[in-house]
């Protein structure tokens, strides 16, 4: 295990330091002249603390929570299989449509710099969208460009009537604001489901989001696929990110579990994990969640997809999670591997979710 | 205690029958032909299943956690007080705005039907407003009036420049579509916090609301002023609507607490709020709450406002909150008491997001 714990990815590291030298530790960074001393919260919150998680200081006290793993070993849910399963469904809904409409759905992935992970992630997304008869383009932008020039790439694509989905490839290089760069993305086409007004309507009761991230989206699927009832159920989702942690609280709490949100700055977070019935993690710390972090039974969700060196693979590396899975397996009764987990899920929820898109402006049904 | 736990109020109980008789316990309500039979989970997933607490029920265990209360007393948190404080720094604003502008805050209030509780909250805020030289008006419209009616009075206020914040007072009869009328709203003038695009921007790490909603405001503010650390804090809120329970999670989820939010469906709730070092009630049972929920020395905030009938009283009726005051004093460390507590401090808070929004429209600092 000391082997595998020390690996961390030093894409990982970097990407911390990056953070650290990019957003000093300030609890409320307010803009200028728009604070008001009447109140002494800021008027405007911001969440300008990062989360830095530190796997190995004695804040994850390993000598905790529940000592003794069983013998059992848990059920592998095999997001490869299910995604393969949904993908050929989705192969023959987008035959249907074109026979009865002529039209196939259209996805545009707008992709800025040249991040060697982002180029995995997007030829992934593109090989896929190819298997099941998607229309798919990849837009790549150099990684000095301007904000104008993502903005119009996007602005192209929300008009092109074959364009049914259109996804901006995060993260952007640092000198991009995310926020300007999505508001311009037409709500209509936002498959990712990461627009605020999509969030906003995943958050509030009696309101349905036109879309729900994929991420999210493929753990929830893959629960219910395998008969895991979430009415009622303890859920610690580890990690509060706009793309993943976010909205899987959000859509967990919709399907009515007792939800509760981790983050850097949980006290005891293995303590609050262990009374969870279901635990998803994506903070993207390698390992961070051991055995002991986990409550008998439970269903484990990872996540996490962090390369870590490894000169015996054929590319120099490999990827593993945020679960220490051979201390997991021997304690869940439920457990996603990484990888073909939760990764081929989100893939097949964009699918799904691009399909989903175009029936609705093709009005088919 | 017997006598105060067997009050429940009328009005409560009524309107959980309303809720039941409209919205049958479906759990996934999908309009018909978008179902994707593709995927498990339906692609809109809505939040269907009313919140029916059953607080005397045996989920409600007595029997359990924190059996012996202390001798302390908790400090009491004076919202009257601080309310007052808080209004009387925005007067002094108004009054500066005035002399250097010409232009006072103007705020918009639109009533439907003649629901008591509603009037008496329109009072308040009427009365406040014009307590710190705030302009404003109420549009009164009939019980039966339609949509429509409601969405026209908006854009006149969303035009007028004499306006600065408008508020639809909430609940709405029955037969209109709080989300239709909302959505006319200009986002600028959404005191409230309402429109699902400000929640967005509230739940969305990077993105800023234009307005937090005034209770979950009011709350954080006095935990602020009474020198409360929330930062690391296990928070738990209790209830999950829109206007106070899913806010107050998201905004106390931006301050770096452990949130999790308690609904009727989470299994002993009682437990789950004993873990707590800040308690937000917001469920809307009078006295669900017991002393043996509270975590020793935790904060406790109590958002409860349900009207029970007490002959003794000269209106008939008394205001009791969600929580057990009489049990609860001996437990928590500080505590708000109902009345006097959140309510007086979510009429501020609506004062100071009306003058925050005059500021900006006039751009004025």
């Amino acid at each position: 295990m000391t082997g595998m714990m020390g690996l961390l990815a030093t894409t990982w590291k970097n990407s911390l330091r990056r953070k650290l030298q990019l957003k000093p530790m300030v609890l409320h960074t307010v803009k200028e002249g728009q604070r008001s001393h009447i109140l002494m919260s800021p008027p405007l919150v911001s969440l300008d603390l990062p989360d830095i998680w530190t796997p190995n200081s004695s804040r994850f006290s390993v000598s905790s929570v529940h000592k003794s793993f069983n013998e059992q070993t848990a059920r592998l849910l095999d997001g490869k299989m299910v995604s393969m399963e949904i993908r050929s469904s989705i192969a023959g809904e987008v035959r249907r449509m074109k026979k009865c409409t002529g039209n196939v759905p259209g996805l545009a992935v707008i992709m800025v710099g040249q991040r060697w992970d982002s180029q995995i992630y997007v030829r992934n997304k593109i090989k896929a969208c190819e298997e099941v008869g998607i229309k798919s383009s990849v837009t790549e932008l150099p990684t000095d460009c301007t904000e104008a020039e993502v903005q119009n790439a996007l602005l192209r694509f929300n008009k092109d009537q074959s364009v049914h989905g259109i996804l901006v490839q995060l993260p952007l290089p640092q000198h991009l604001d995310e926020s300007k760069v999505l508001d311009v993305l037409c709500l209509e086409k936002d498959v990712d489901g990461f627009h605020p007004l999509n969030m906003g309507n995943l958050a509030i009761i009696g309101r349905e989001p036109l879309f729900i991230p994929c991420t999210p989206k493929g753990c929830v699927e893959l629960l219910i696929r395998s008969g895991v009832e979430i009415i009622g159920k303890k859920a610690v989702v580890i990690g509060r990110s706009n793309i993943v942690g976010l909205p899987t609280s959000l859509l967990l709490q919709r399907h009515h579990a007792t939800v509760t949100v981790i983050h850097a700055f949980t006290e005891k977070p293995e303590q609050v994990t262990s009374e969870a019935d279901i635990v998803v993690s994506a903070a993207g710390v390698p390992n961070m969640v051991r055995g002991n972090w986990i409550k008998p039974g439970a269903i484990v969700i990872d996540v996490g997809t962090s390369p870590v060196e490894d000169s015996s693979c054929e590319d120099g590396y490999r990827l593993i999670g945020d679960v220490c899975y051979e201390e997991a397996v021997n304690v869940a009764s439920v457990i996603t591997p990484v990888p073909g987990g939760v990764g081929p899920m989100t893939v097949a929820m964009l699918l799904s979710n691009t399909l989903d898109s175009a029936k609705r402006m093709l009005d088919f049904n």
